[in-house]
């Protein structure tokens, strides 16, 4: 294990989170709150921390899939550790455990909330809640890749283990300049949502946090009601934004290029949209059949559709309230997420194409045992090695999954809540039903489930593997034995 | 595809059918009752068809996969079918929906109910409803193959399409023989429980139909409270024999020959075990900390976690009314299942442990790219055909089973009612959480709802891909162009 060049990593990430605690830093200043400062006192740890860190560089910057993976996952761990003493230091958010899941969930683009009342939050605490979204929506370690010239070959590793989906695509063929074009579309597609929202006529604090929010498909608002008391205008903002921030990057990348054919090869991006537009037709149908529906309907029902799916979590009402069938076809959201390559969370659409097509050629094959047909993704051939990962990826899930449910089951919640909230956590969304519904929080659970919800937030974002790889016995072992 | 097999199949069913059918007619004889006429008339009517259908015999009895999908498939459809008349034309249960959910929730020992009146049913009603558990336990095709001689290879298709697990294990060289060999085992077991029941005290009918659900692990009784109102002994009986009609019948034949290694060389079985220990202890401590618990919770523990994990159904309390995590325990086994290879349903303990493994194996090759690691069984590496079928499999369950979820959901029921009843239907358990408690039944649901449900029931005990295939289109374009 080059366990060098890991500390080297966490030190530069250290150092980039005290770049991006500055921001809330300033936002306390311009307010004038004293709550401002705690974010200077952890940027100035930060910085001095992770200069020490990464003061000495490693002998060399090789490093395979485990070592990517443990990177990956000790920085997320520190990031959110480190982002949360700001909350504890100025006091809006007293208990660390509440402070450490609500950074967690501002990483991992949950927007799951420990707070009954956002609004009572300083302006700096709110900023920072917001921007959190910003930063883990890409990747802390893709922007990593973007700006710090770690020489040596092998990037690959680091960005497989933080992108999601069950292929990384490079764009280019240096990572580095893939994760530049990332990044670059990242930011500009956020500034277009902020001028939009600017254009109608909210606030630049209002159109920073909550374009933050979509941007990274996080789901933190600065209102209580979330987006419910926002204008028709900018919930459609919202709702489309979420929408684009859902689709696979790599189209952006296309649509620049002009190669338009491509995109519409794009398998997952049409399954994508489909089942928005079907989930929303439905619901309307629904609501209308049990005399709920208004002349709000489509909208709010495309908004709940492109939240849950894009596993954003705004609300701009309480679909806790609607009949069955609508309330589980959000559940079903939750579950397959956004596109690959998006900043969206999920299983993600493209896995469970590949799993329906697996599944549809395993029955093929009982009728025609010897054919060997192959599962195809935007035409071509997927490699079996890729089918086969997507399997354990989603037993692999379910196994998680169902251990959590148990573990927090001893919170002796009803098994709506339960299921939903881990449902909801695992997949990065946000808010879930019953207890959990979009106009309640996370407040009322246990210590213990606190750290279960927490555990699944960033194997949610993680994609499972790089986390988990952090408990399997043969790693540690690796760790503690001499470098070979 | 070979028709002429099939329908020479579904005849030999159907005549089986008509003897199985004489039992409930002598019951209704001997308690003179006017209701056993119907099954004399169904049962005439089934031998005619069976005896037109089967008298002229196929030209050849080759028949490959396929044709053991589509012939099991469609014989526990007309199964289903012939064994609900009865109940319509004595007017037992006048709807021909829920005759029909009643005779397809007994065979695929389901034991989920329609009815909110059990005792008001007559005695032939109520044995044919228990016989039917019976019958489906361990399967009318390995019957047939057991007593009729299907000359000409390739019968291991039909013993494939309707025996339980990842793996067919041929006991002996000779299908037909393993057969008989299980059927054997069968018989004797289910009366040594007959005899230990009529030991208890328990007349001849409640022993004959209370064992015909516990060897077929169905769960079907002939009291309104399942078994709340029977002895300690006779929950006891029960309790253990479920447990053993949950085992993987191999291990009693390996028992036969003083095979006692290979049989602790079981893996499923030492895990199968281990579930029911560790699951009736914590739900013993979990019922303590709630101040639930009572001389008898060990009992009464142990009895629903039996009931549940070999698919049985049977009840001796409402654990409706039991704290969060002994509730989600329950719901667990629904899935777990019992032993592949036993009459129990679920997923099977088996496929959770290869799935289980395979994942893990997945983790340890980030660590260690280039190793191969093999998944083992029972100190044996598993084809990774095997190992690929079973995440297949696991995959298409839970297509089916959101599927499900959601075309139920219009009933507008609330979502641990729907989430269980389809979890109960689909892992041929039947009782669930909520409305669908064991002390409620499925009469509520909607007709359609109704029709969902029987096609799980169905799927779950076929292991869903032989009655899928009814449904897939290359299937049915062989069916209509001429044999080659």
């Amino acid at each position: 294990m080059n366990k060098s060049v890991i500390r080297y990593i966490l030190g530069c990430v250290l150092k980039v989170e005290a770049a991006f605690l500055l921001l809330p830093s300033l936002v306390g200043f311009i307010y004038k709150e004293k709550q401002g400062i705690a974010f200077v006192i952890v940027a100035a740890l930060c910085f001095i921390l992770g200069t020490i860190m990464s003061f000495k560089k490693p002998e060399n910057f090789l490093f395979y899939l485990k070592e990517g993976c443990v990177a990956t996952a000790l920085s997320w761990i520190f990031l959110s550790i480190f982002g949360a003493l700001p909350f504890v230091i100025n006091g809006d958010i007293p208990s660390f455990t509440n402070a450490l899941f609500e950074t967690i969930s501002g990483f991992t683009t949950t927007g799951a909330s420990i707070l009954s009342d956002v609004e009572a939050l300083s302006y700096s605490s709110l900023f920072w809640r917001s921007f959190t979204h910003w930063i883990g929506g890409m990747g802390v370690l893709v922007f990593l890749l973007a700006i710090i010239p770690l020489s040596g070959g092998s990037h690959i590793n680091l960005m497989k283990a933080e992108s999601p989906g069950p292929t990384v695509g490079k764009l280019v063929p240096k990572i580095r300049h893939t994760a530049r074009i990332l990044y670059i579309i990242y930011i500009v597609m956020t500034i277009i949502q902020i001028i939009f929202m600017l254009c109608g006529g909210e606030s630049l604090f209002t159109s920073l946090t909550l374009s933050f929010g979509t941007a990274g498909t996080g789901g933190f608002s600065i209102k209580n009601d979330s987006i419910a008391s926002y204008s028709a205008y900018t919930q459609w903002v919202i709702t489309i934004f979420m929408i684009l921030f859902g689709i696979n990057f790599n189209a952006y990348y296309l649509l620049l290029f002009k190669k338009f054919k491509q995109i519409f090869r794009m398998d997952e991006v049409r399954w994508y949209l489909i089942i928005i537009a079907f989930s929303t037709i439905v619901i309307v149908l629904n609501l209308n059949a049990h005399h709920m529906a208004s002349s709000d309907s489509i909208r709010h029902a495309l908004f709940q559709v492109a939240s849950i799916i894009t596993t954003s979590g705004y609300a701009t009402l309480d679909f806790d309230l609607w009949p069955s069938a609508s309330k589980l076809i959000l559940v079903g959201l939750i579950f397959i997420g956004a596109c690959a390559g998006s900043t969206g969370g999920g299983i993600k659409v493209s896995r469970m194409l590949i799993a329906i097509k697996n599944a549809v050629r395993e029955m093929y094959s009982y009728i025609h045992p010897r054919s060997i047909k192959q599962v195809k993704m935007d035409g071509k051939p997927l490699d079996n090695s890729v089918v086969r990962s997507v399997s354990v990826y989603l037993l692999t899930f379910f196994i998680i999954f169902s251990i959590s449910l148990f573990a927090i089951s001893f919170d002796n919640k009803d098994f709506t809540t339960n299921f939903t909230a881990v449902a909801t956590t695992l997949n990065n969304v946000g808010p879930g039903l019953s207890m959990v519904g979009p106009t309640q929080n996370f407040g009322h659970f246990s210590v213990f489930a606190k750290y279960v919800f927490m555990f699944d937030m960033l194997a949610g974002r993680l994609e499972l593997f790089p986390l988990l790889i952090l408990f399997h016995p043969s790693l540690l072992k690796d760790w503690f034995t001499k470098r070979k």
